[in-house]
């Protein structure tokens, strides 16, 4: 288990509120980012929100990426749908394009794609949900995911560059993968500084269970995810800037 | 009231069914049109409709427009909803680019927009909702519109090319706005012909109230608008499209 | 395997449009059958078509019940989602009670609760499931489902009075459990008319595998299933009827 | 315009969040009052939502009317919809059955019906549209409503107890309708005090444009409502229980 040789950004997901209905405090995050995942629709968003947050990122300078989600805002795109693959990738076009429609008017590029909450589990657990998303990808546009898992080796069959992720607020199980609420719990300051600290500076992860688990990050762009609805997501995103600043540093 | 000088042709909203409800007899109507008005999943259509559809309209050479509608499957778009004017920009964005997902992923152009049902309506009543409406489309498309109401007059203050339509299938008000109803009545075949035959030669319809009204169609290219949740759209598409080339034959 | 001692009834679902779209032919199938099971608005029906579905069951002497899917109407609750038991209590509560909001507006009682599409498959393949979705029935109500199953069991459990459904136009595992498509396909007449000839005299069915199967129908009531939305359901229905009413006559 | 001679009862509307999306503080308010009126899922609220908010309610002796609303939750129920009579009454009595199955499972009796948003604003605005909805009312239930507009005519012409409500947190226009933001706006404290104290001692409000007018609450059971998702709800409705229990002393 290694330094990172990377410098490392940070995505958070935004404009997951619905309506009137707020969802984390967007404008004291985005000064704070380099990647912002916009929710499309789907598990959160409306157009008016979304509009306003393609806004306020470009104002910031952060590169906007898509964050479809399954098609359920009551359960916050954190409750499995069965869907059939062509439902998936048409449901990943829609989604996509929604965003490009608010990206165009701003004269903004699209940066990545980065499915939300249980969608991005089903993939890198089920190879053929990951090809049926990536495939509602447009061609050649970056995807965030996690390396060493479907997410990485889908996105290598159809040539799209891939961004690995860390987690900043969310634990590992031992083969790597997230251990997903439907609502987020709060974690200690301390815990989640050293859980970054640890990512960025060994590759590596104490598991749920108790394992340390190397992340094979490998060569490929590392952006650190942390989420608008954590408890503390301020704090989180605070700490998380001050140990990739000091790392990127010294890289 | 005089002959039209262009040649005329004919467009149908395409793709308004809902998952397993299906609308109108789309693959039948496909060969008999020029323009499709594909619904985006705010009044009816849902992504994977939306995908079979764009095939289904390329495949037939057909050009593809955006029909994008209020918030309301339920109402199928045709109970009038009071939005702010960011609401309905936003909205209209939203759906135009989920459509052009879809367009871009089988690499065919978007044609026009035309906004779908009681929308189409508040348009032309209310100069605001019309601004609003039309600050969603994509700089330089095209709109599809009610030539002479707000329709025309916006769509020439923001510089989106403009085409006028008749309606085969709906009655008009003697102020040359239309009889909308939440669902089709049947007419009887005569009826519409002589409906159709009236606007494609003479700019000129009989409004409900029995006064012979002339269309200001102008110089405007013509698309003629049929709807397939009508009562035996497959006969009046086939009647429009004899009439129509009948018609285009002589200019 | 042995013929039935009890007469057999007929259950169909109704009242599975939203809005403008139509399922089945509601109207022609009322005069036909003993049980309706009216759809609560989650994955079809909406406010207005339930009210009139009610009235048109009362009309024609109709016993009503309810007919709970899971909130998908895009998939018609043939997408199976992962709710919490928590959620698929009160949902059931939600839509039982609805539908008891227009029962009672007319005075008639609540007769049975069935659950749709794939939430029925889920209960009988997962007791937890089961019980969590019969722990939102009304104590006391009766329960529509498939014998020998954990919908056999858990209603025992739970004190709910159980009928026992045969399958007028879905296959059969050989395990007994049913062939669910997200769409039906059509069948010829005469397989409609042996497979149900099959259930209702010998309890008995042949399975899409070949084998011959027993039905462990014992001393339930007994209501044969026919859908609304399966290709040429009023024939399936008409034939049902008739082998349906000599078969009673015999008991 | 004279002290009001009944005692003021409280009213707030509760579990107006959904799925994931959190509204007002309901659990530090539900002590504070005496009548909840539940969200029914149609402009907030979800049945696990209401399932919670229908126990805590419950467990205080709350008493627990229904809050139905247009079917919105992109716009909280706060955008006007044109829906015909037929469909009011039927989205009322879904949505007031809905909330009955948890008040049913609980034991607990229905205490009254009070419409949100600006359905109850389009109520008083339009008689038509306050009998479409009262229509749906179950029949002897108490409706929660403005004196001396449509809704207390409409209440007596179908026999239905009316209770007349004061604002704590709304302003009046002068002829005693009420000033509906789509967002409540933060007030002072003072001034809601004021606004308050006003209505409960003098039966009078000073409008927005200034003048002060007379409440014609006649006889009617009164109940002074706040809303949970103003700003600063919990100062309001604590300073609001303050100057109702000191008036009701003096009563």
């Amino acid at each position: 288990m290694g330094r990172l040789k990377q410098k490392v950004k940070i995505n958070v997901d935004l404009g997951e509120g619905y309506g009137n209905f707020k969802c984390g405090p967007d404008d004291e995050l985005i000064p704070l980012i380099d990647h912002a995942n916009i929710a499309c629709g789907f598990h959160a968003g409306d157009p008016l929100i979304m509009q306003e947050t393609v806004r306020a990122c470009k104002n910031n300078n952060i590169a906007i990426g898509a964050h479809p989600g399954l098609p359920d805002i009551q359960g916050f795109g954190r409750r499995e749908i069965k869907m059939s693959p062509e439902e998936l990738t048409a449901m990943v076009r829609y989604q996509v394009g929604a965003l490009k429609g608010f990206l165009d008017a701003e004269n903004v590029p699209l940066h990545h794609v980065k499915p939300h909450g249980v969608l991005y589990g089903m993939m890198y657990r089920d190879v053929e949900t990951c090809r049926a998303v990536y495939a509602g990808v447009p061609a050649g546009t970056r995807v965030f995911g996690l390396a060493g898992t479907y997410h990485e080796q889908v996105a290598k069959e159809l040539g799209l560059p891939f961004t690995a992720e860390l987690y900043g607020d969310v634990k590992y199980n031992k083969d790597r993968t997230l251990v997903i609420d439907r609502k987020k719990k709060a974690w200690k300051p301390e815990e989640t500084q050293k859980h970054i600290r640890n990512q960025v500076e060994n590759s590596s992860v104490t598991s749920v269970t108790g394992e340390e688990v190397e992340l094979p990050i490998g060569d490929h762009e590392v952006s650190l995810c942390c989420h608008s609805d954590s408890p503390g997501a301020i704090h989180i995103v605070k700490a998380a800037r001050e140990i990739v600043d000091d790392f990127n540093a010294s890289v």
